[in-house]
């Protein structure tokens, strides 16, 4: 395999999965083609489901890829709903729901899913643990970065450069494992 | 027709439309499987998908619903995603992303989807208008129901029994567009 579709409209993740993974001399191609992503509990679930319905339009290997925040003291909020409430109550209101909260723990989870045609999909995770801030810090990164002190740091992923972040990163991670499986398997 | 299939896990919504619906003389029959909700914006959307999926597997006439509450100084929030939101932050959660907030309009939403084979869907919405009290009041109804003031009341849902509730309930309107539909199609 020389080509892989990437099904996202991410231009970060995509250059993210370009650079990993051409060194292997895959070409990574994005389709920006939409998929629906359902309310479940698991990135794992949402990935399975959205791979499921692009593989009946899809008759070539493809890879997507699904991220969240997940704080213990509010039971996995926001977890695969990040994005949404990133959209509606946004950083401040995460900062309001944990005001008083001691116990800050979280953890950005990360999926790749990846998929070759007549094949049952397989998924590579990653995640990094680390804490919410007291209050916004940094202007990097996106989504809920300024908030995310990872474990062994003690700024947000909002302060670190990508190259910093992408040592820590849980979507780092879950590529990580996807490119050591395709070094094995497509060698 | 007489029959059409509740496609829910609900008892209680069961029980609403089979006392409604039960006057026209259509029985009311629970098929409790599950389908997809997809992450969307808006409640019809989530609708339409469950039903396209559900109409692959289904080859008689069905009805499904879906309801969230939609908090006009959260964006929307928690909208499509109030069960979500209910069993991880909670009403407390709710409770603590208003303090210190003004405004506090809130609309209750419910979209009722009616499929007959062969012909697309159609759907019939319902909402309720109000706003989310300072603290949790009463203990009747389900869901955030404890915090959600109706416009021209001074009780919260969890402060009403189901016949005070239904007078304004979202559901109930949207229940009642469905009949009148079916009274005039069916007759």
């Amino acid at each position: 395999m020389k080509q892989l579709y990437f099904i996202t409209g991410n231009k970060g993740k995509l250059l993210e999965a370009q650079t990993k993974l051409g060194v292997l001399g895959i070409k990574i191609v994005q389709r920006n083609m939409g998929y629906p992503e359902i309310q479940a509990d698991t990135l794992e679930e949402v990935a399975e489901f959205g791979v499921k319905h692009l593989a009946e339009k899809i008759n070539d290997a493809f890879i997507l890829e699904d991220a969240g925040l997940f704080i213990e003291n509010l039971g996995g909020f926001p977890g695969v709903y990040s994005a949404y409430v990133y959209k509606t109550i946004g950083i401040d209101g995460v900062l309001k729901l944990l005001s008083g909260v001691d116990d800050r723990r979280a953890v950005f989870r990360s999926v790749y899913a990846y998929k070759e045609p007549g094949e049952p999909p397989l998924f590579f995770t990653g995640e990094c643990r680390g804490c919410i801030s007291r209050e916004k810090k940094g202007s990097h990164g996106f989504g809920f970065d300024p908030i995310f002190i990872p474990d062994g740091e003690n700024r947000t992923f909002g302060e670190m450069t990508p190259e910093e972040k992408n040592k820590f990163s849980h979507r780092g991670k879950a590529l990580e494992k996807l490119y050591r499986f395709l070094e094995e398997n497509l060698g």
